[in-house]
């Protein structure tokens, strides 16, 4: 059906392709949902939160303890993503995916599993079986959401230490070198950068795992919020329900999701540029271009919901602008 | 109070900076309005339309009276700067600064200072005292939109061949040679765009004004609907009032209202980059850079009023987050 849809773009009342990207959006929305014009989509935004043994490895410029901080403050309306989801009209769901202190507010969904994964330093993050587990709630998560209205999902994340748990992720899938996927997450130094891909290359060296067993590179070297957002975009896939995807760490997510399921590339839309290195490369990967380089560094899921407005406007401008014929404009391009 | 500003996002409940570009775009509209604060704007997006002499010289893939033609379509509802204000929230005007073909709508504003220009490649696009009246309606305009409660406003244009008009500008203004400023507009073939070079060249040898006299540059070589952007970009100055630039007309409007005012800089924001070469240069000389890159080629306002929730965003994220203390979170950059 993107044919279709690309048709009635072009019979708009515009140049040909003068909509640039937000046509390619809509068009890519309408072939997942094998419609002409898809319906405007309610918006829910996951931030999916845990917390990571190899945080006790000093790779992050914040202590552990501000996982379970943030998770209060997107509880009590905050954080960034408070803001930006009520900005996008967005519903904001918020699990506990396995931070260290569980979260006992009724507004987070618990969806544990563990008080923070063991440090990939020592060993695999979590059991295969468990990993598994994390990806078929993710799933259910995703197929709950879509039975309640939403339409479209954006995925964010908060955890102390894990973009350098996509950092070992990427490196591994990609693969890459330790150096070439590490930054400064939310503000290492330089000694604290060295540290962090020493760290990413013991990761790799102590998890013997091979490439193409996403599922097992999940296990050694994810997180419980990463695995669980594999099944959201697997859920979202079968539920032909597009995914806009944040930074690093949910790309790491994007990532493992398409090696599992190749498919679910089909679902994926990149949502803005983080300036750590391992997101370019791995969006490379994907295939994907991001439609946002806003320089932010967040997470949280911000970069995605500011990328909300402008998939919906993609989508309104397929579903209502007018044809040449209908408002007797003069078309040069037919 | 830019500082006060960036002191206040400091506190916030995120890394230093992690907000990348919201904070700068807040920050800057801060400055303009000499508050910490800036509070909630209601957005209008102006669409001036005007017609060109010089779309007789055969630069554009459209016939002129497609202008008049689109202007029906902005007030039957069914253009993408319809589509697009509606989800912005904005309120459109649509001016007519001097179509062909006087458009009788009552939605239409009439602010018309002739029945299109004459050609620039005979002489001059129209008196000296039009220009200048022309900027002083826009400037009226911008005044009366504030008067009403409007905060911040989107510029948007429509006008066969105004980008040989915007091109004829910047080559003298910026300096440039006429091939470094001229693209393919809403899709012109390479015959077209070499004839549209040859043009401006002619535009520029006919009109012997010096470039260190905007104004006289503006008659010589810009149309009515670039003038009166012109006037609301000094009139929005003057009322303290942020102006997100669209494509590259308006980017030249906002080169020479920097020329005529230098000060107006203060509050223009650019909102995308559109494919036309001189977009880029003027850009440049205006040291800004877009905030959105989408390969939209359309006008209207298209890119501004796409812009519009990220700059409404990162004036409620600098309203609206939590800071540190209040929210119980540890600060780790403090």
């Amino acid at each position: 059906m993107s044919e279709a849809a690309q048709r009635a773009f072009d019979l708009k009342t515009k140049p040909r392709g003068s909509l640039g990207r937000l046509e390619e959006i809509a068009v890519r929305i309408a072939a997942l949902q094998e419609v002409t014009v898809p319906p405007i989509p309610a918006p829910a935004i996951v931030v999916a939160a845990a917390d990571h043994g190899v945080a006790a490895e000093g790779v992050s410029a914040y202590p552990q303890e501000v996982t379970a901080q943030m998770v209060a403050n997107f509880v009590a309306g905050g954080a960034a993503i408070n803001v930006l989801a009520r900005e996008a009209g967005a519903q904001l769901v918020v699990i506990d995916a396995g931070v260290v202190t569980p979260c006992e507010q009724p507004e987070v969904r618990s969806l544990r599993f563990g008080a923070g994964t063991a440090s990939i330093v020592r060993g695999p993050a979590m059991a295969r079986e468990v990993a598994a587990a994390a990806v078929e709630a993710g799933r259910a998560l995703a197929a709950e959401l879509v039975g309640n209205g939403i339409g479209i999902v954006a995925l964010g994340e908060m955890g102390i230490g894990n973009t350098t748990s996509a950092s070992a992720l990427s490196a591994k899938l990609l693969p890459a070198e330790p150096a070439q996927v590490c930054g400064r997450g939310t503000g290492l130094d330089d000694a604290g950068l060295a540290r962090k891909v020493e760290v990413v290359a013991s990761a790799l060296a102590v998890n013997d795992v091979a490439a193409d067993d996403p599922l097992g590179v999940l296990a050694a070297l994810g997180g419980f919020e990463i695995a669980l957002l594999v099944g959201v975009i697997l859920g979202c896939r079968e539920e032909r329900v597009p995914v806009l995807l944040d930074g690093f760490i949910t790309g790491a997510s994007a990532l493992v999701a398409t090696r599992l399921e190749p498919g679910a590339i089909d679902a994926l839309i990149a949502a803005h540029r983080s300036p750590e290195p391992g997101h370019a490369l791995v969006l490379a990967e994907l295939g994907l271009e991001p439609l946002l380089d806003l320089r932010l560094r967040l997470g949280e899921g911000s970069g995605a919901a500011l990328a909300l407005p402008i998939v919906r406007s993609s989508l309104a401008l397929l579903a209502d602008m007018a044809s040449f014929d209908h408002a007797g404009v003069t078309d040069a391009g037919r």
